[in-house]
């Protein structure tokens, strides 16, 4: 018996859930892992017809079901909440399935009735508006399975960059505080044991960006390579991780960088996202590294303004699952 | 009779000669305008010959002979100093050699015996060692053409983006604390006037990046999008300039927003240079906006690593005297 992979709706009105009927209807071309969606059955008919897709689906009890339905039909486990299909106009009924969606696929992932999680875009505001009280799904995701926030770290992995940004959601004027060796030595760590156990890499080579125009220019323009990323590099390095850096940031994404290292780990948001969606855009999956459980995301939002009218690109969400897939079989070879 | 573009040599000791001489090699294919060279004549053939390219050199003591010259060979007009080719070995006086042919090069169209400044690229360090006493060659150019520093605007262009940091040269904590309404709107209106008059767009589309993650996110990580960004987006629009935003950064640069405007605006160094240099590296051409003359540059430094070996890409170079013989000509039009 074979496990699927969950997969969380997302907010109906927002493209999850075209986006996932799109996904099953070219499971056999992309090569994909059974899955199944943590509720929303009407949601999912409504959107795929929508979007031309002729999409079965197929209500389960068990997850165990999923994997021998997932050829003849898409398997729906029923969640917690249901909403009806209003594409670009979210609402509370669908921010309750929103949510009831992530906490069914998230409990079936760790609690290992499903070999790993994608989860669907939403809509924070929404989400915030009814009590959830994280500031994104990777953090709920952590708790869900019991790590603590700041060791879930995320990567934005698309067919020419990893990147991964050591602050995410902060003002740009807390990151130069927020940085430490401590930080940087922990969360490279994490970022080094996911490559080679979660995407098979034996001795991933971490490329580490400077926070400041040309790295500092040893320290005409800044300090922090100095005093917390060369020091953090250098303790990196005496554990026998091939980290290097610090590396002015503007020209470690130029073409011929990008192939001497398998990770380029940044110091803030946009200096990770900027090069990443701007290569990768159409095929960007947000990873999170340093869980018990395997969890992805396609790196997009709600996209509330295309929802409902088939224009939305299927691209990283079938690459958010399928690197979901391969990554749950490496562990289950290990 | 033409008037040529000037061509300063940059550090002789990096891939500036070798990228000069290939480019007047491929004057004819790539439709250049004729140019002269300020000083280097030696530094010129030994570096042309090194990289297996024949080239004449002819000095000339008028640059109103540059044109005539140009077609049979490379015009140079003596600097007021020399230095051996020593590829990958920047000197003493190769620095002196630099400066000569910077401030002759600079003066020839200041005083408008030629129409356009090309700036080879030098090494910072080692011109403030003999007592250059500006941050960078931008700055030296706008106080010989007599302009404020802070009104001559870098703006980086390439084939697919054309980016402008509001800030530049300055540690990234600094970088809030340095916006401001008047310095967008006083930079912006710059860029604007400087779109329509030396790249002949009617009403430049002028997208105006967040500083911060998500621009903010209506204020829940920062406030400068709230205080100052839109606030001088909103006077540049009641001027009549076509600003937008502030946009997400993370999603600007991606492949189907890049269509919409024609210039996109960062709040500092990174977030402009990474995406440009991801996208267009070896194309990238720095030009000076704000100045009475016209000045580019090829976007990249000395590159002493592998200066002297044949292997620097001349793209950025030959895109540097194109596009100041393009702005040249549209100027000689208005």
């Amino acid at each position: 018996m074979i496990q699927p992979l969950a997969v969380s709706l997302g907010d109906p009105a927002g493209v999850g859930p075209e986006l996932i009927a799109e996904a099953w209807a070219r499971r056999e071309a992309e090569r994909l892992l059974p899955f199944l969606v943590a509720g929303g059955a009407g949601v999912l008919r409504e959107a795929a017809a929508r979007r031309g897709i002729d999409l079965p689906v197929e209500r389960i009890a068990d997850p165990f079901d999923a994997a021998g339905v997932f050829a003849r039909a898409l398997p729906v486990l029923p969640a917690a909440a249901d909403a009806s299909y209003d594409p670009g106009k979210p609402g509370e009924d669908g921010a309750h399935l929103a949510l009831a969606s992530l906490e069914l696929a998230a409990t079936l992932v760790v609690e290992r009735h499903a070999l790993g999680l994608v989860t669907g875009p939403i809509a924070k505001a929404g989400l915030a508006a009814i009590g959830f009280a994280f500031p994104g799904q990777t953090e709920y995701v952590a708790e869900a399975s019991r790590v603590p926030a700041d060791d879930a770290v995320m990567m934005l992995a698309g067919p020419q960059l990893r990147t991964v940004p050591m602050t995410v959601h902060c003002p740009l004027a807390e990151v130069p505080a927020r940085l430490s060796i401590p930080l940087i030595h922990r969360r490279v760590t994490i970022v080094a044991r996911a490559l080679e156990r979660d995407f098979g890499i034996a001795t991933p080579r971490i490329a580490i960006c400077g926070l400041n125009p040309h790295a500092g220019e040893s320290g005409r323009m800044g300090r922090e390579e100095i005093e917390i990323i060369a020091p953090a590099i250098a303790a990196l390095r005496a554990d026998g991780i091939d980290a290097t850096g610090p590396h002015p940031a503007d020209t470690l994404f130029a073409p011929h960088k990008r192939g001497t290292y398998d990770v380029a780990v940044a110091m803030y948001h946009d200096q990770a996202l900027v090069p990443l969606k701007a290569l990768d855009f159409d095929q960007g999956v947000n990873v999170t590294l340093g869980l018990p459980i395997v969890r992805t995301s396609p790196d997009h939002g709600t996209a509330f303004d295309i929802a409902g009218k088939g224009i939305a690109s299927p691209g990283a969400m079938i690459a958010a699952i399928r690197m979901a897939g391969e990554m749950a079989a490496r562990r289950a070879q290990a």
